[in-house]
């Protein structure tokens, strides 16, 4: 069985991953050959987006299996906990291991061997990878829906904030993914990607994978998102999603939020894009979600070259939460969450 | 006569200018012997700032003068056009050559010498750097005055964007300089300097001058913004202008009128702190102004780094227009504008 994405590969050389960190400047795979390779490329972002780093764990514990080292629960349950601590705060990279070890042990106490329990996990993958591009497909679809009652067969401008496309999901992606698929109709005029400092996954990722799909963009600072809303017509900004919460309030990329506040004031769709799986219905609202600090260096120095004065000091959140009175609609893959509140989100994620 | 002011020095070992492109992290003067060096330090940025510009424009015409090479207006007018193409877009570059052209005219046709001519210059360029640092000064009182009115004596969190301080002015600066009075009378808890990509004015320059006068800040990036707001209590966001028009609409740095929007949202007050030379009276409103579209280079890369893929293009508009009726007040050295409107802008610079 290959494993054939842009971001993994999993073929008769073995389990690789494209080196996120050195994109756009070089395309370099990164081998893995053991669970700690697959630590070792979440925790330094070798992989990144929340999917790609579920899958990345999945992989790292067939790695595990397959080199035929484990033949207990106990074992491999200990080698679960430490995968986790990869990147201790990443929701998908808990889920996936919890749901990989649960099919492990009802293989194993169905009697069946631990020979075949790596090549069971490597299926997994598989098949989670394809359920998700199926799932972003719908999502896709439900936008191009959306867009079409809105604007009719016109070709659209569209901004979006930070990377979902296929590097993040391993598979075509969400928000991205939607602008992707908008593509293949013929219905983009022009995508607008904003550079996403610090991190600089805007400039870096998503206009490296709008090249390759050759799809028309213009990279633009944050701070030019209002003048370019007031002077040219952008006809929807699409996000995609870290955490949505009971009342639809989300949690994405520091910068989300400002865009959808600027979307309200100029009168712009603003459109979330993210699977089921990014839900977190034990939270009423957004108020309740930790956000992540990051190092200030990320923002001090930019790809290694200092900017600010020795001793200076930044504050770096790494996300932000839209409120959901300010976002247009919710595609996720069971429908269409228009208009967004509590109702309405228990309505379509429920179904 | 001594002139001395951080980023403009004429001693007695010449006139010298801080090369700001090398702040933070270098601290180097470049000597100007010549008109031809003033035209450079303004055309490679090593000066900049509107007022910091034109008097880098009177100090090379005076060298031009001292050098005793000029002895008829024709070719001084020569060498004056000669000056205003350093940067064809700042308004007051040509202001400040114009105005120093008149003053020697009037100065040969009242039969004085040309051998004077060049002190007549270096005199004025002195008293019009001692005249905006009165002007700053009255700007941030009436802005600490306005600040008492609103928050008793409460220390204030204050947000600001690019450099508008002693770098960008010469003296004391407009936003800055009202920061940093308040921080004399012990009124400042913390500033938030926005960066401002893509030149990073904010973190290379505003923090280096917030760390002189030891004022307490942390950096962020454009898009923290709103989170910032939302999280943190912001008593008031403080700005410049390249140009503000007949009905109070506002040219300045990109960035700034998103600011004005998410000000407008979140109820944080958005002042304007700008000298009457930045007045431009005889357009309407900011839909007349002309918006300055820079080099795609400063946003593909970042200090010499490389950050896009091969290939990819974007927008760069180096300013915006903040609408006048999201602004709570302009101060300028003639009084608080407020509200701002086209009734009020013409009653106060017209005083």
């Amino acid at each position: 069985m290959n494993i054939d994405y842009v971001s993994l590969k999993w073929n008769s050389e073995g389990l690789s991953f494209l080196d996120q960190r050195k994109l756009p400047l070089e395309e370099v795979y990164v081998k893995a050959e053991s669970i700690e390779d697959a630590w070792g490329a979440i925790h330094e972002m070798v992989v990144r987006g929340a999917p790609l780093i579920g899958f990345t764990a999945i992989s790292g514990l067939a790695l595990e299996l397959l080199s035929n080292r484990i033949n207990n629960l106990d074992d491999f349950k200990q080698k679960c906990d430490y995968l986790k601590t990869a990147r201790p705060t990443a929701v998908n990279l808990m889920f996936e291991i919890d749901e990989s070890f649960n099919e492990v042990k009802r293989h194993i106490e169905s009697n069946e061997s631990w020979e075949d329990a790596g090549l069971l996990l490597k299926t997994r993958l598989n098949n989670q990878m394809k359920k998700l591009e199926e799932d972003n497909l719908i999502m896709a679809k439900l936008a191009e829906k959306k867009l079409s009652k809105l604007y009719g067969d016109k070709k659209l401008n569209i901004l979006t904030l930070c990377n979902t496309g296929f590097l993040a999901c391993g598979t075509m992606g969400t928000a991205l993914g939607a602008i992707s698929y908008l593509n293949s109709l013929g219905r983009i005029e022009k995508v607008y990607a904003s550079e996403t400092r610090p991190y600089m996954q805007g400039i870096r990722l998503t206009s490296w994978e709008l090249q390759k799909e050759n799809i028309n963009h213009d990279i633009i600072v944050e701070g030019a998102t209002s003048h370019l809303m007031k002077t040219k017509k952008i006809d929807a900004v699409f996000i995609g999603a870290d955490r949505i919460v009971g009342n639809g309030d989300t949690a994405n990329k520091i910068g989300s939020s400002g865009l959808s506040i600027l979307c309200d004031f100029y009168n712009v769709p603003f459109f979330v894009v993210a699977p089921i799986s990014s839900f977190d219905l034990s939270l009423d609202n957004g108020n309740e979600i930790n956000i992540e600090m990051r190092s200030e260096d990320e923002i001090l120095s930019c790809r290694g070259q200092r900017l600010a004065p020795a001793g200076a000091s930044a504050y770096n959140p790494s996300f932000d939460i839209s409120d959901h009175s300010l976002i247009t609609s919710i595609f996720c893959e069971k429908g269409e969450i228009h208009p967004v509140n509590k109702e309405n989100v228990l309505r379509i994620t429920g179904e």
